[in-house]
């Protein structure tokens, strides 16, 4: 037995509340080397005449890594208290006692000593992760309002170009505003959204608008509050949620705080507000010169039009919260994307949640992190990340083909194992952002790999978004040019593209519960054949799906899905006797 | 090499700010596995035109256990942001790349994909974890007020039994108050104390006083406000610390609060004060008959006696703030242990840490929770818990010897892995208390069993507490025979005991620096004579303890000690040729 590799950490997404009532409690072992993992538990207090009583209960391998299994049990305690410990037992008979201070012998005399135990104290339903209902149910859509449509020509900045007459440079405008966005909201209903995430809309100077100038007003190239009010209606009146994108680790150099300390120095009543190393403070248009940052001020990424706010300095909280609690008590909206979440301090963020969920109770908070992000997925902070972890590793074997189907199928366990179930189920999963290249162009234009992927991704839990307009096939580098104007000539939409989306989209709303729910089990995962056969399955409900990813179709039978008496074609819903999957395609079955 | 028991994870004891400009980075892998951990870091936005260009530095290994190697470095980023990774190579030279996403072959170009890495996206000194500077310095001495001493027998309850007439049965009892202990001050600062802790003091009927009646008053058989105002002020002017023990998982059943529920039932004001599953409240002596529980509402313990508060409820929680604030800012007391922490939710915690350090910068948060503790210890809750799974290694080697040495070695490694290095600065080591058996109970009356836990307990981080009497041998089974009204009588006092505890003390206070952050080295662990060598150092200084369990003495020369090139008795301060050190016992000797 390899005890070294057995894991278990009390208060984490190894133990935690679930729901009001219910304990999920899991342990990793080293792959393939465990046979049973057995909890035994009761109530630390609950004693008969004969002693503490635990119970034993099974644990089930629920997932499985290049590296780990990974066994788990959902256990309702009476009184909402739980002292814990494992009998692991490997493959040759081997067992020991696992408890929180290690490995002993699996003796009675052991099992009895109290202190051996993990504890779970006390299960408060107000410590349980909730996040809200209707974000299972969201397709979002992502936004960067600068190049989605220009519906009010008159408020386009001077140098505007025309609409689309070059691929964008950095500093280019193209007029894109809100009255755009409004003007085509019936054509993502059309496609089957339901949520919105636009990119920032305050005052800025960038066409990217994350320098912020003043949070407190829309962008006047972008519009007013009334027209932010009338597209926030407009949003509701057609089951669109909105997002707004809360840019709170930096604030633009040309705001006025920022502008006071340029002028004032360290007499500046704002000198507080930022995290300034010495005086003067020592702009420069590139803070990081050969390596060396020659700022004497925190920034964002080394970019001095990006001064890092001081989030520890009571004045800057409130004048933060008070931004995150106007635009939701003044115009309603559904959700506030945290921009650089993981550079600002956690201590803020409580209070930010606290802030908001007092204005909207369903708020969705979605905070950017590329890395892992337990520590912020705890329930006192956000809902749920960009789950970049996840969609890499599809992007990995799917568009850049560097790693192996298995290596892939590994990476998704272990991204789902990281967190607690219920934070799986609102994770906000996509392939391209504005900070990213297009799909379709990390897929050197191959469609069949960006459908591909894009399948699998809606195929599993969390939200998906799409970045507007991979739905019609728009392709484009890195930032700037992932930031094209959006094709509304219909003749140069791919069409074909579009309705795949919104079949795809279509598909997930109808199967929303599986599909956020479902048990995931790999059937099949074929390296040489670069083919995987997984399944999803919800009270009663399962989808099967088979990913082609080779160049060659293959057809299977009956036989290759031993426990399904018939093949139904989940998209088609026809009856099949076989199923032959195209090259580079997928097929999904139902029963 | 074995890749399933390599663990590293960000924002936890494995990576965190140990102040404001340094970063503690872990890893651990399988026993003797790995030769050299080199971890590849930098600022994640710092690239010359070359692209990202990272340092490597080689870890330490600083811990072993029974399956484990620990290895650490310590690192001072810039811009106080770390993108970091490990390159681990095994003893047969094997390699491999380690980060955020899982392992990849050692190659340049996996180490040039930046979403392989782990992050530390920033480190704010806010986050940094501090405690009192003055706890790392304090010898705590734990007193139970009604058998300390009886200073005021007018205000003895009715029924008081003659101090110390008789072995304490549950509900007797002894007239015990503060009164006695102003009295005895001036032996605690003999003895070399300087901080008390002293369990309940509020109103409340049962003799511990777990029970409270009400928090805003001294119980009268204890004392008035002015007493114990004279009491925090004879401390302090001795420079004794004081703690008040805070019982805020529940209330006495008798406190007007609950009164008012079994009064006035579902139509009570304070309903939503507790957690009533059902009307009408069923109370009944015990709550646990044969393993059942039988009551309607949630206790502490299945004890009617004391209904569990719900610390989810504003104005529970506006309550025991204003309790937790008015005895500092009034009395001016230095610490707050609090009472079954660990059933109490973590929000409510985190609002007692700004409310009592908002009246006092440098008071002392001491969870009481005998488990692991790592999420109370971020440095938003709690300054530090009662370290029982350290304490409890120590009992299992030197007291109850059901364990090796190694074990407890291990055990101790094990558990000074868990937390942050400034956490284990500040812990709370005690070898009894008034919930267990007295040490001397504990060591069947073996005296020197008693000396050589205690000794090992003061050569270990953590402030070190002792409970009142054993300084002079007093002995008593578990509860309540472990609360013995103090022995005043000097005949009947163990001097020897008293003395040795004297000289403990004294040399925990001038050794302090090197007894609190020095390095822990173990030099020898034999099983077989249950001997141990192992040193601390800090500074230059060097103080090497020999604790020999064994029955037989054992001598040890120069050549023992490779690297010492004179042994001189940190005692006696005494230079020697040989050290022989007697069974049961054990030597000191300074570098």
């Amino acid at each position: 037995m390899e005890r070294a590799a057995i894991y278990h950490q009390p208060f984490s997404a190894f133990a935690y509340g679930y729901d009001k009532e219910t304990l999920h409690i899991k342990v990793r072992s080293k792959k393939d080397d465990i046979k049973e993992v057995v909890m035994i538990g009761a109530d630390p207090y609950l004693h008969t005449k004969d002693g503490w009583q635990p119970e034993n209960i099974s644990l089930q391998k629920i997932a499985t890594t290049e590296e780990h299994d990974y066994w788990m049990v959902a256990v309702k305690p009476e009184q909402r208290r739980l002292q814990y410990g494992f009998v692991l037992i490997d493959m040759a008979g081997e067992e020991v006692f696992y408890g929180g201070r290690g490995f002993y012998e699996n003796t009675e005399d052991n099992r009895a000593v109290m202190d051996y135990y993990f504890k779970f104290p006390f299960l408060h339903e107000s410590e349980v992760f909730k996040a809200p209902e209707w974000v299972k149910e969201t397709i979002w859509y992502q936004i960067f309002p600068e190049r989605f449509g220009n519906g009010n020509p008159d408020i386009s900045p001077k140098n505007v170009l025309p609409w689309g007459s070059k691929d964008p440079g950095r500093d280019d405008f193209f007029g894109g505003d809100i009255a755009g966005i409004i003007e085509h909201l019936d054509y993502l209903v059309e496609l089957g959204i339901n949520g919105v995430y636009l990119t920032p809309i305050f005052e800025a100077s960038t066409n990217h608008k994350y320098d912020t100038l003043n949070y407190f007003e829309i962008d006047p190239h972008f519009g007013d509050k009334e027209t932010f009010r009338q597209f926030i209606q407009e949003a509701h009146k057609r089951g669109i949620k909105v997002m707004l994108d809360a840019v709170f680790n930096h604030i633009g150099d040309k705001s006025p705080e920022w502008q006071d300390v340029l002028k004032n120095g360290s007499k500046s009543e704002y000198v507080d507000w930022f995290h300034i190393h010495s005086f003067p403070v020592t702009p420069g248009e590139n803070g990081n010169i050969e390596g060396k940052n020659t700022l004497s001020f925190d920034t964002f990424g080394y970019t001095m039009h990006m001064p890092k706010l001081n989030t520890a300095n009571p004045a800057v909280q409130k004048y933060l919260l008070d931004i995150a609690t106007y635009w939701v008590r003044e115009f309603d909206i559904d959700g506030w994307r945290l921009d650089v979440a993981n550079e600002v301090d956690h201590a803020f963020w409580k209070s930010f949640r606290k802030a908001v969920r007092a204005e909207k109770d369903d708020l969705y908070i979605l905070g950017e992190i590329w890395h892992d992000s337990w520590l912020w997925l705890l329930g006192d902070e956000f809902d749920s990340v960009m789950n970049y972890p996840f969609t890499q590793t599809i992007i990995e074997n799917y568009v850049e083909e560097r790693i192996t189907p298995s290596k892939m199928v590994s990476g998704i366990s272990d991204q789902l194992m990281r967190y607690q179930e219920q934070v799986n189920h609102v994770m906000f999963n996509m392939l391209d952002s504005h900070d990213t290249a297009r799909l379709l162009t990390r897929c050197d234009g191959d469609k069949d790999k960006a459908k591909l992927a894009l399948a699998f991704m809606f195929a599993h839990t969390g939200s998906p978004c799409i970045y507007y307009g991979t739905e019609i096939g728009m392709d484009g580098a890195d930032d700037p040019l992932c930031r094209k104007c959006m094709e509304w000539d219909e003749t140069k939409q791919d069409k074909e593209m579009f309705s795949f989306m919104k079949h795809l989209i279509a598909f997930r709303k109808k199967h929303q519960q599986t599909l956020t729910y479902g048990d995931l089990v790999w059937h099949t995962v074929d390296d040489e054949n670069r083919c995987v056969i997984f399944s999803r399955t919800y009270n009663g409900a399962r989808l099967t799906f088979v990913f082609n990813q080779a160049e060659e179709a293959i057809t299977l039978t009956k036989a290759d899905f031993t426990d399904m008496s018939v093949l139904q074609d989940a998209w088609s819903e026809k009856a099949l006797e076989e199923v032959t999957v195209p090259a580079k395609s997928f097929v999904t079955l139902e029963d």
